[in-house]
């Protein structure tokens, strides 16, 4: 399955081979995944004088040798890392030379990283990007998706438009998949299916970050179409402290891991967009804390001045109690002060009148 | 705190004393809810060949006399209840001859108890409503909220207009709020705060159907403004088995629950609207279930056949994992097939794609 991929077989990999020592569970089938031992409590949602709802979950901060620096919960259940990874799923684009040859700037490698909400800057720079390598939105395999940015929702359905496939909250990482086909010479139709070389090539450069043979793993259908790949939580914090600081990979990696890097950190809007958590973070941090959400509950991050790597789920994938347990990390290791409000983000009722708020609980494990 | 309720103290309550027979907490501090302890997963989210989320929760099935038919969980656990009480809530405006004095019908009524996506017929109900009690979409304190429904949400912005409180998914119940000023002769301004005539009367009768002393319980403010009171989940249960079949009610409540029952079996669409889940249970089984979610994954039901009462939360707020879990209790009961699709929603990605489904674990308590 790597065999378009020249790098070493990663079985051998030995920080991976440290995060896992506990697992035997890795010679059983992928599929027997673990049973539904209860998570700790990560993040509680309060209203007036109550807890109202409790948000159950795992997190792992690893550094670039294996060691697991904090962890709560089981942190070698594989899950589905969805939008979360898209930094790791654009170091083909770079390393390859696509991005170089198709004169690709910090706009377009940011959006290659993004879960974008639609905004006119998002779809416009993927639009002109798809021009430039000989294709259209027509091109993009992910589904048409409304904005969920509301203004722009708002001016698209006040203009009586429909939403096209550059609209999709990945148009950016389908462009950058469409750009790597170009360059490889390889279909563009079908980029999106697992046997596909763009996402056979992905998926070699996960199993080297990962540290894992991915090639039994459970897997699936993401939102936009393109394979899911289960790796256990504390393999993702790993791969992405490797994506911080990948020391241990060969060259050509580690300028791609520095290119990527580079992009988000001058574009923080194209990652997210108006307002948006990992828009603000990354920008708030100049670039030191470079995270990214996904969908169920998912979040990744890359604290590039530690060379640390940050994975985290939330069971039920509440998207709002995995920012607040972000924060809450990004606040233990020193890159957004306690009292940010990100950390503790007030609930308001359609009035505007505060009525709650998020918070990690007193004794809780972040 | 129930002086305008003219019912008998609740405490002596035999029903209810029969349920929280196992709860000393009771006497202790209500602000002092028990702790975390990890519900039971009673749905979990399939992707591809993996479970990718789990949603911990507990339910309660309840007779009139209190019996417990069917649980898992911690049922003693205080929780806000949100809009699944809607039709208990709605319970004053009938039984104090609002109702019939301003010729209110099955549709107003039914929108009473609704959480409605904003569609025309919904607005178009509650704004000739509030011309019949000499109100006005002004006087409604909800605030303003875009339609839920995707046809009414295009049609809105593409006409370019805002959102107004009558689109509001409580507007219904709001307006029922309004009546009930206008009737008992107390202002309207300021109806939804917690001392206002009108929500002491709705926290009376709820404190007879629960069969609780609620004056100490804790509380907060809905979405809507309004105050929402946290009761134990065997109590609304019980409430909800009360209202299937008020028998040990007096005869002006008996009245009351069997009109609001039979609009919202006559108007199954204005309780939510189309294709949603409440609406189509309503719908399918002809009124002999009458169920209503709340936010934050909470959901009622009323099996007006059997007598019972339901009440279910996902303790991470989840509504997905809500429907699933209230179409499971309902096919135990035998109101729905098993194979009703409503058991296993189908998880489909932007392309249309079916990718994973929503189901009740082979081993779990549903």
């Amino acid at each position: 399955m790597t065999e378009i991929d020249t790098q070493p077989p990663p079985k051998a990999d030995s920080a991976a081979a440290a995060l896992v020592q506990d697992a035997p569970a890795q010679d059983a089938p992928a599929q027997d995944t673990p049973g539904p031992g209860a998570n700790p409590v990560l993040v509680e949602a309060i209203r007036g004088a109550m807890v109202e709802s409790r948000f159950r979950g795992a997190f792992a901060v690893v550094g670039l040798e294996g060691r697991v620096v904090a962890s709560a919960g089981d942190i070698e259940r594989p899950v589905y890392a969805r939008s979360a990874i898209k930094p790791l799923q654009a170091i083909p684009l770079v390393e390859s030379g696509a991005a170089e040859a198709f004169g690709l700037g910090d706009a377009e490698i940011a959006l290659a990283c993004a879960s974008h909400r639609g905004e006119p800057r998002h779809v416009a720079v993927a639009t002109a990007w798809l021009g430039r390598i000989g294709c259209s939105v027509a091109d993009l395999e992910c589904g048409a998706q409304l904005p969920a940015n509301p203004a722009a929702l708002a001016e698209l359905l006040g203009a009586r438009e429909a939403a096209h496939a550059a609209h999709n909250n990945c148009s950016g990482k389908h462009s950058g998949f469409l750009t790597l086909a170009r360059h490889l010479g390889l279909p563009t139709q079908g980029y999106i299916r697992y046997e596909h070389g763009v996402q056979q090539r992905v998926l070699g450069t996960l199993e080297i970050m990962t540290g894992l043979d991915l090639g039994a793993a459970p897997r699936g259908v993401d939102g936009c179409g393109i394979p899911v790949i289960a790796v256990p939580l504390g393999n993702l914090a790993l791969a992405m402290a490797r994506f911080a600081d990948p020391a241990d990979q060969p060259e050509p990696r580690q300028a791609a891991c520095a290119r990527i890097r580079a992009a988000m950190t001058a574009e923080p809007f194209m990652i997210s967009g108006t307002g948006r958590f990992c828009t603000r973070v990354i920008s708030e941090t100049g670039g030191r804390a470079l995270i990214k959400a996904g969908a169920e509950g998912v979040y990744c991050g890359a604290l590039t001045g530690e060379g640390l790597g940050i994975a985290l789920k939330i069971d039920d994938g509440a998207g709002r109690a995995a920012e607040v347990a972000m924060a809450g990390l990004l606040a233990r290791f020193g890159l957004l002060d306690a009292g940010h409000e990100l950390c503790k983000p007030q609930l308001r009722n359609r009035a505007g009148t505060v009525v709650g708020e998020l918070r990690l609980p007193a004794d809780g494990p972040v």
